[in-house]
């Protein structure tokens, strides 16, 4: 194997070259760059997490092609701490080392919380999909919380037309809310756990399977009720400006799922 | 095993009962309904595939639930033909049959043509990702059509700077384009591929591969000139009144993908 | 643009070279192609579906690279019929068209089912996975036949111990077997279905809905009840000479999955 | 909503019944459960990320059910450190909690090596998919590590056949070795990037990119090379005592991948 020789010339900068087709481009940018980062949490300072993200800038018609390294050297510079607040310097780093005026960030990541079984009291982790979108566009800054929380749902007709049991599932409900002040992610996790038929666990023994079994039952919901217990939850916080909620019921006597959205902008 | 008893007996309906939360629903209905459907193509009359369906409905405030089973028996009353000339009356059906004044459907498909190798002429199916997407949403009828191409992208800026060779790679283009007049699913495939360092093939011969190394070499793309391209030519079309275009470039010299997106409105 | 120029000058064959590094490869080959397939049913004479195929042959020490292009035009050579008869003859098409002891071969395709549902009797299409999988490994033919079966499973423990309602979920049942007879696809799907705490449908009005929830919870199973009751009826079935079953329980109480595993070798 | 009773009544263990079907049953247990670990690694003490886990014990035919909650358990008593040296030791808890023989465990996560780009010396980190196999099986222990790389390779044949340039690509390549003595995971990523046309990089800038371009083409690799070099590596290496190397190459050509696999053992 030859190497080939080091280079200390000048390497000709084709990506800054002058573009004549006249078309601007909305995002440009990286996508499905993991690395490890420090995410605040509730209970403790923070959490080690692994992060999934895409960065993009916009790119105006006249130039030919955006720096696509700087994106990856902007997350490499430390590491990587994440809170709702730092979103914000991180998109005007954005803007600054691509000379752009626009800028997009989305931070995906396994979220845990320790969760005490109900009756037993045994602690275990649960894992949550959270992902913060930050929007720098036109001067506006708007930032997202996207939660996605496993719950179950118990269907009430099944149980109403039925002489015993009742069809239940697992559900995955996301809610994405765009925020004017600060929210905990254990607040949005916090109003879905709440509005499911129950709660789902890491680990449940004997006396807790009973409990969350005899509770689903007494709690019978279907999939437009989870949706709209939770929105009349997030239309009484004021911090939420606009939000979507999706539940998706993983029908335990179908192959497909059962799915309700709504959607909300308050200032609308 | 004791077998329930089948019931003849009227079953109360919960669904249709009154609902009091005041909260009306933007969408519910299914996902992930998989079923055998028959697509129209412009070289044959149609094409089998499977498609993967969603449905859902509008939900107003003062309704408990929708009837989930009548989406699937929609699907379900014939053999399913699918056109871009149909998608309207599927909308209505759904409107009509659970009572609703909104419908969206969407059917995600892979749809297959038959491509000959550009030099040894050997005939091969290639694949792609299609999307047929229909809204009828306040009295307003609008039809999206999606797609998804593999191409091959070769980077200017790795040739230009490099004694020999330059890095390339398969990229995922996904064009969503809404329509006012008929759009043959392979009019869009042709300009994505048309938009490439190179167009890619089932089957290559060494003749073939020869063309379609230096061809690439020859037309080396920046991400973002894939989806310039790929504008100028929808810009030209005046049946297409809105698009979305989405390169996904799966870098061969990194971990992650670098993106480029271009969003147009046309009546804007 | 500038075309390459086409050529019909010989090319080297570089694959065709000798290897020094005296190290045999055990398969090589393509995978993730896809093709529309037409493959045998039992109630009619066949079903379209779309195949995602795989396609490996053994490589000895001293050949340099096997010819990939031959795999994609055996399965383009004409509209490609898939039985389980005709296996063991593309298997040897592949051995002779590439020089090979060995050759291996995957298909894996949605596979639609007709049902009735239980009380209403309404039709509706099922889906399930299926991948038919032929070896020819030193002379010895091998075929398996691998089917994913989603039905309702109910848990005994927490119906036993709760004062009413019982958890229950959809599982996903994995059952491969190797035969040395012809089976139907068909039959394994309903050896599986029975085994569950209920099977699950496409379409189910109220009535229909009533009954499975009755049965599923007249019928509680562990996974390890699913995967015995299944083990019983294949150790019954001298067509099959070695399985493999897996359910896998998406518990609706838990945020993970209930596993449990028969293998057994009938000639061990 | 009406709360379920507290209960501290003694619940019936059904799982602890007797089966009569006489049916043992090889793996039973739990899937995707999600946790952070502190995963050993060579440069620094260890690193912080996300594991999922796959627990399972056999199961005597004469036993109904296991006890699932205790497999969590067992992962949640205190924050989980994962080394190679440290999985027997799960295992064995493993085998006594649940009162079994034989245990499994399967810890896979991403693992991230900090690389610095090879002209600029620029840092970033690289991300790996690594999982870690333990077996306590009729009392004999094997342990396995798994480690997926991205790599580049370089078509030999597009390269001697074109006047200029080569199709090259985005390659997985995935090693599972069984060991018998301790092997860092960084010495398995090593062997496996030397063995492409050329490793990838978190952030390249221009000098970088060039010198990757020119290392690609001067190092052509097929499939097959790329597997048959690894092979060589792991055959000197007398702590591994059986491997399994495969390479898949995302062709920029095609829509489909080209593969290649040796396995052996050196025992056999």
């Amino acid at each position: 194997m030859t190497l080939p020789r080091m280079t200390t010339e000048i390497l000709p900068d084709i990506q800054n070259m002058v573009d004549s087709r006249g078309i601007a481009i909305n995002k440009v940018g990286i996508k499905n760059f993991r690395l490890p980062v420090y995410v605040q949490d509730q209970l403790n300072k923070g959490q080690h997490t692994i992060a999934e993200c895409s960065m993009y800038v916009n790119l105006p018609c006249d130039f030919k092609g955006t720096h696509m390294s700087r994106f990856a050297e902007i997350l490499n510079a430390e590491e990587f701490v994440v809170t709702l607040q730092s979103m914000k310097g991180t998109l005007l780093k954005m803007t600054k080392m691509l000379h752009a005026r626009d800028a997009y960030i989305e931070l995906a990541f396994r979220y845990f919380i320790k969760k005490n079984a109900p009756v037993s009291g045994i602690a275990s982790m649960m894992d949550y999909k959270v992902t913060l979108i930050g929007e720098l566009v036109d001067n506006r800054y708007v930032i997202f919380v996207k939660t996605v929380v496993p719950i179950t749902s118990l269907c009430p007709c099944s149980k109403e037309i039925s002489c015993y049991g009742a069809h239940n599932q697992r559900s995955y409900v996301t809610v994405t809310v765009e925020i004017k002040r600060f929210v905990w992610i254990e607040e949005i996790i916090k109003i879905i756990e709440q509005s499911g038929s129950c709660e789902v666990y890491g680990i449940l023994k004997r006396p807790d399977e009973k409990y969350v079994t005899e509770k689903a039952y007494e709690n019978p919901k279907f999939v437009e009720d989870i949706v709209r217990d939770i929105a009349v939850q997030l239309n009484q916080d004021d911090r939420i400006v606009a939000y979507e909620i999706e539940s998706e019921n993983v029908e335990s006597i179908h192959n497909h799922s059962a799915i309700a959205v709504i959607t909300c902008d308050k200032r609308a």
